[in-house]
């Protein structure tokens, strides 16, 4: 008997960060029988947060109301969602059958606003991370959270983490591992920077200054 | 006097590798006064090496001649980019008055196609690496390599790690790292699997036999 395909649906909305959506996309994409798809409030192109790129949803939520894993990237977009309306509905449903109810960034305030993060420890990027509170989540300053099968990830970047880790709980450690080299995932980052416990004290005020006006919400 | 834009653009093809294009987007187009453009043969969607993802061009080669920021990303379409066409024509043409000419992954093949890597040091996905010998560059086992203006990253998630050295070295190093906290890139991957110097040997091998059928070219 052939195995199941493993349905992925990955959210996509006005304003969305791209790397928050492809990251995973690119590790989950690689999985034996992973079938990825696209989805939006309705099918179509939707632009990225910084205006500057098109990703194209090839389906409605409506047409994948049960896929295995649901995934909801983060972005600028996510303030709009986090009131009652298609995809908070469609988290909802969607989580009720998933094995994997997964989030990048900013959208695990989606998720907490769908109602399914109450009592979850949850982590999201830095400088939302206690916005979590708002939703009856436990904030948890970890780069990748897992509490039973809700999995999120810190900022932007965290979802390819994410990502490797889930794919070593649906295929195991060596399928991952081969998905790990065949994206040549090796960081090398040039600076300690990319977290405020260890960037420089300049960088991290600074950015908690524009968040006040780009992340307010 | 206002600050001139830097015109980058990033190239999308049929099968590109969508973390080879997304990774240095995300990083570049935080940049201050950056201006990313999505550019192909024509205008219009294009679809990822999984097929899985349509990515849009908002502009045609022809209409971005002479870009600040050339970027190549690799995936399986490069293949069919290494005889003469558009793209290696407008990288030729770009390339007399680029400040910085990239490529991640097999991407650097293409600027090989193009002519430009004769005597250049260089580097791409492990599995392509040797392939470079073709175009006259010396083949580089290193993550990110600079050549004057020329710069090439590693596999696919390696194009993070050259965006942010490529940033600094337009906007400094300050900038830079408020980038790589903005996107929160303080990588944990859960193994260190992702460089065949370090990766289980059993998983290296599955890759280069597998790498026979995929990478043939």
């Amino acid at each position: 008997m052939k195995e199941a395909e493993m349905e992925i649906a990955i959210a996509l909305f006005d304003r969305v960060t791209a790397l928050d959506a492809i990251g995973p996309y690119e590790v989950l994409s690689r999985l034996p029988r992973a079938n990825v798809t696209f989805v939006a409030a309705q099918a179509g192109v939707q632009r990225t947060d910084t205006g500057r790129l098109g990703l194209t949803a090839d389906a409605a939520f409506a047409e994948l109301p049960h896929p295995g894993i649901v995934l909801i990237p983060g972005g600028g977009g996510t303030d709009e969602l986090l009131d009652d309306g298609p995809i908070l509905e469609w988290i909802r449903t969607a989580h009720e059958t998933s094995a994997w109810t997964a989030s990048v960034c900013t959208g695990s305030l989606v998720l907490g606003a769908a109602g399914i993060l109450e009592g979850k420890r949850a982590t999201s990027h830095w400088l939302a991370l206690e916005q979590l509170h708002a939703f009856g989540a436990e904030p948890t300053a970890e780069r990748v959270v897992f509490d039973g099968k809700i999995v999120t990830a810190a900022g932007v970047s965290a979802g390819i983490d994410m990502a490797l880790r889930l794919a070593a709980e649906i295929a195991g450690e060596r399928v991952a591992q081969a998905i790990q080299l065949g994206i040549e995932y090796d960081p090398q980052p040039p600076w300690d920077a990319g977290s405020p416990a260890t960037a420089p004290a300049e960088v991290v005020q600074a950015l908690r200054e524009r968040s006040r006006f780009v992340l307010s919400g």
